[in-house]
């Protein structure tokens, strides 16, 4: 039996929880789970504010553990190492993205916490094939974050071949944006942050920021007219959208990862004018978190957690609820 | 004296009208106009749609003519060379865009009918930077809308680095989208034709496609679903944006040469799950000019274009108002 934290409805506060998760799959490791961070994607989950929730509901897919047994045909991973799992548990590995090496695409993925039960829990299972071993050098209690809000921010990086001589800016500096900073910093980029936060100003210049602007000020966007090679945005609210494109260079970006429900209203013309483009990505395959973590790890980029015990869960999710965390927190089991 | 046809006002029927062009320029060229297309954008500023034009307006930017004459520091043309010249009659040279052959990009152009007069004349001047020499084996006739039409359908493909293994729908079968037909299909894509026009389907087809989708049927754009790496748009109203982005695969792209002036109104979930882009670009640079220009005479590439008399561009104004024209009309002196 797998002992978990689960939610029995909308909203409804974890309960301990235990199910059986019958014979171990031929290409299925399961992992005993040490630390596992909590992403805002699981308050979405938990509300079931996209419509896709499963009850019982086990949140929890930025996980850090080891392996504690593998299926016959897993041959990447043995068991007691270290190793990590986001927002993936498996792939279908024969669709075009799969052949392609954008598993993050697939058309037919299997979700660690859709239809499966995640990380918070002593044990979860997964395919081998999105489970990726930690390398030596990184933290286990405060690696678990890179797996998801990690990944989606870096992977932009290697899916557009930004160069070091970019300059890059950064909308939202929290459990996302605040990894964003350390990955451009170390990256060789320009970087800026917006906030519109005037505690975090502060925080995101020592965390690696060159220059922070005020989205609460227009004038300090009019004055970064024509600056910026890519915008990453993480957050999930509407902004004035046609502003920030302003911001960016001829050829420029303006990429999400943060959803925001609104339609985003953006203006064709200067679009046109500057060819410039507004797309988006979700996390990353796993050579890309592999690739992540190796680059984590030489340059010493950890997200920055406040830790609690699992059985603390309700008040953690409270917590990173209030949007008063920093950055990111993680549920450890030690 | 040059002799050429001017509007007075917005909207205006065009006159006769004489201007003293003065000394040439050191860097300028003088060009004997032989045809001189006639786009969308005329209209758009004889009318001043964008608020930018200056009277006397003389319209006129997709010009095939004769160097008639030149500055003392032009070095790349030659007297009695034939040349053509487009939307933009000079280029700064020195900001960043330019510096990185990124003329159309340039932050202070020279457009050939904002503050300057066009071709509708018997000569026009221009920057002999921004023109381009013709090839052999292009007709002069109907080379001029690829000047403008042409470059802009076609830059998409050298700045995205298309693929000929690219599945490509081209949005509204008119001046731009018969000719992406034709460089798309000779690129070597599989091309498909978007249209609401029943008798554009079968020409379409005979210019290049391979399909035709009827953008009046939800049912062919439902089962388009994840089909398309590119969708060059040309079209200059509203369409249901979302249910395009539908239909493109993983890392597509949604390209916008024509302008719409509604808001795009798009969701951003299905950006990010698919990591599609929304972009846009105006003409092209001088050496994308002579890459097209190449391919299209290596490809027999022509667009197919009515003839009228540079006294008949009244008529001709309004055929090009009505919607009528297949596909491009060109004024001829000859």
């Amino acid at each position: 039996m797998i002992k978990a934290y689960a939610a029995f409805e909308p909203g409804g506060k974890l309960q301990p929880f235990e199910y059986n998760p019958g014979a171990l799959g031929d290409h299925d490791v399961e992992i005993a789970v040490e630390h596992c961070g909590i992403c805002h994607s699981d308050l979405s989950m938990l509300h079931n504010d996209w419509g896709i929730t499963q009850y019982p509901f086990v949140p929890g897919h930025e996980i850090i553990g080891t392996i504690a047994a593998k299926g016959t045909h897993v041959s990447n991973l043995s068991v007691g190492q270290r190793v990590g799992l986001g927002w993936h548990a498996g792939y279908c590995m024969t669709c075009h993205s799969c052949l392609s090496g954008d598993h993050n695409l697939c058309a037919q993925p299997e979700s660690t916490i859709v239809g499966h039960h995640g990380g918070f829990a002593d044990k979860v299972r997964a395919k081998a094939a999105s489970v990726v071993a930690l390398p030596d050098g990184l933290n286990a209690q405060n690696a678990g974050p890179l797996f998801c809000g990690g990944i989606t921010v870096f992977n932009p990086l290697l899916q557009y071949n930004v160069p070091p001589t970019a300059q890059v800016a950064v909308i939202g500096i929290g459990g996302l944006g605040h990894i964003a900073l350390q990955f451009l910093r170390a990256w060789g980029c320009r970087v800026t942050a917006f906030t519109s936060s005037e505690d975090k100003k502060k925080e995101a210049l020592s965390i690696g920021a060159h220059d922070v602007l005020d989205t609460k000020k227009p004038s300090e966007l009019a004055a970064a007219a024509g600056r910026f090679d890519l915008i990453l945005t993480t957050v999930n609210v509407k902004l004035d959208w046609n502003a920030y494109i302003a911001t960016l260079r001829p050829k420029g970006r303006l990429h999400f990862l943060g959803v925001p429900l609104e339609p985003l209203d953006i203006n064709v013309f200067p679009l046109i004018a500057n060819q410039c483009s507004v797309s988006g990505s979700p996390v990353g395959s796993p050579a890309g978190i592999a690739t992540m973590l190796r680059f984590a790890a030489q340059h010493k980029i950890e997200p920055v957690i406040e830790v609690f015990r699992f059985d603390q869960v309700n008040e953690a999710l409270a917590r990173l609820a209030s949007g008063q965390a920093k950055y990111r927190i993680v549920l450890s089991h030690q």
